[in-house]
């Protein structure tokens, strides 16, 4: 199925999911980067019907998301979690409306692409109606690796995620900040968001196991990154862990080529990559951080150091602020994208 | 040089550093071990001189730590920086008592064994009075791999760490907790422990930079593993991480072997290696959490799985507790094995 609607030059958006922690991000980036929206619609659940937004030097009136809510509506972003999503798929698309979906319902369907445009806007030629934004883990990831494969080709990856909390939604970011408040006071913790707690801890699980032992969240990001690179035999080992960071995620890296690739090459493929920002002066100690990049819409590489353990291999810490580029800041790019922008 | 005063069975033990995070908990350890003292003495620099620590049911008079201060003293456990470790060391030495040094000041001299006793406690049969105890993320880790590699040879590890602020000492571990005080208050925060902030941070630098961008912190990781495993060329890649976690530290482990190790066989080596816990049950939930292990004396392993990304890989996670094993717990020890407990 190849979709065969025009898009308009000036397209009606609608975001469901309005009220989450991604759906208000996603709305900060449609005004920041004044996409060209005929109109914004927010939607949420009925709970959250008549909610009010900020918008624009405006606001917008949140309404409940039902089956017609797409009837003239050119691009529905969703972010509202995948079995919402898989719900209104067919809604949306009847409607004639293309579905950018930021929830892992849809991205290892074959009729579906998973997109990062700095990476593989080509693939957006031909969807359907639906298109997948990859795992905030992935994003940041396959954007440095896939600058870094022009250099040589890839051949193994080892990743271990520093995930914030935002990545959880935005009950876990209020959960991490009252939690820390409580146990600073010595107040008993309460722990829904997360399995465990999160204050002063590290949670080794994100999303739930498979039989093989890894978690979803590391199954991701190995099909994720092998997908969108179209290389499937990549081969990625992942270890994914919760930190008691707001909302930028780390990543420390080990990439591994076929061929030599220098320090001083990588760097300069690097530099010259749109959404990417190296941020490395050893002597200045300055290096990504979480803390650093909230709001930032970059990848931001550092600690990029021969690895000499490997044949060919380079070692680095890569940050990006899990809401904006990690999932808000790529929907809306995939949006742009489809506007030929 | 070897060594060659007889230790008596009621060794006098001076703990260098006393006031310190590690030295309070060396103390701690003394005591809950019922370490055969004879009689332990606080030493510490002139500012904390006639300071009160509770000790065994009574207290102990903190001394100022001078050259003479080693006169009777069997066993000095020292924790005070490498700098006063090197100031001191001819003195203690010359007095005919043993130091066990938890600085980095010896451990790469060929004339200091330096020694987990679970791992390498032969290595004790040749030292010249001084003997060093390795860096905390190091210890964790190679109590592990000292276990697996009884299974086959170790080809390649990549570790990434997630070190809590008490590796840098009680003022870090203040920090920690003040400044995320401060943070959550809206308060300005202060940096002094760390080179930047540590609060709802992950901050890429531990111990300063070397030529070849990776940390000191790095290095000691590959060197000392090297060193303490008598594997002088093993391959080791490591990328060293502080979190905003008290004081345990967690490390994302990826290991390659020389042939085919599986995970049930991992696993039943590592159930039965003194000094390591398996806790590694996903259907509920549980593995190691620094929240979980404060206290705690052994390295306890899980998230054990294939890593389908080599030949012969595992993936894993360790945890221990920074101021136990990592470092007061092993130094403690280190005294024992002297005296052949």
């Amino acid at each position: 199925m190849t979709w065969d609607k025009t898009m308009p030059e000036r397209p009606v958006v609608a975001v469901a999911g309005a009220t989450g922690a991604v759906g208000r991000e996603m709305l900060t980036v449609l005004e920041q980067r004044a996409f060209p929206a005929e109109r914004v619609v927010a939607l949420a659940s009925a709970r959250s019907s008549g909610k009010c937004i900020p918008f624009a030097g405006g606001e917008l009136v949140v309404q409940e998301m039902t089956e017609s809510s797409f009837e003239g509506v050119d691009i529905a972003l969703f972010s509202a979690g995948a079995s919402i999503s898989a719900r209104f798929r067919d809604a949306v698309t009847a409607a004639g409306c293309v579905m950018i979906d930021n929830s892992s319902a849809f991205r290892m369907d074959d009729d579906v692409p998973l997109v990062v445009p700095e990476v593989n806007a080509g693939d957006l030629s031909r969807h359907g109606g639906v298109i997948a934004n990859p795992n905030c883990s992935t994003i940041q990831l396959v954007v440095v690796l896939s600058a870094l494969a022009g250099l040589a080709p890839l051949k193994r990856v080892v990743v271990s995620t520093y995930q914030a909390a935002s990545g959880a939604g935005q009950a876990a970011m209020d959960e991490l900040y009252t939690q820390t408040g409580d146990f600073l006071a010595g107040r008993p913790l309460v722990s829904d968001a997360f399995v465990h707690r999160i204050a002063f801890n590290c949670i080794p699980q994100i999303d739930v196991f498979l039989e093989d032992g890894s978690t979803k969240e590391e199954w991701k990001m190995v099909v994720e990154t092998q997908k969108i690179l179209h290389e499937p035999a990549l081969r990625i080992a992942a270890t994914c862990v919760r930190v008691p960071v707001l909302r930028c995620h780390s990543e420390a890296v080990a990439v591994e080529f076929d061929a030599a690739v220098s320090v001083a090459e990588a760097r300069a493929v690097l530099l010259a990559t749109s959404g990417v920002t190296v941020l490395d002066d050893t002597a200045a100690r300055e290096y990504p951080m979480p803390a650093l990049l909230e709001g930032t819409d970059d990848c931001y590489v550092g600690r990029l150091r021969a690895d000499e353990s490997v044949a060919h291999g380079l070692q680095m810490w890569i940050v990006a602020d899990q809401l904006r580029k990690g999932a808000a800041l790529n929907t809306v790019q995939i949006a742009e994208a489809l506007l030929g922008r």
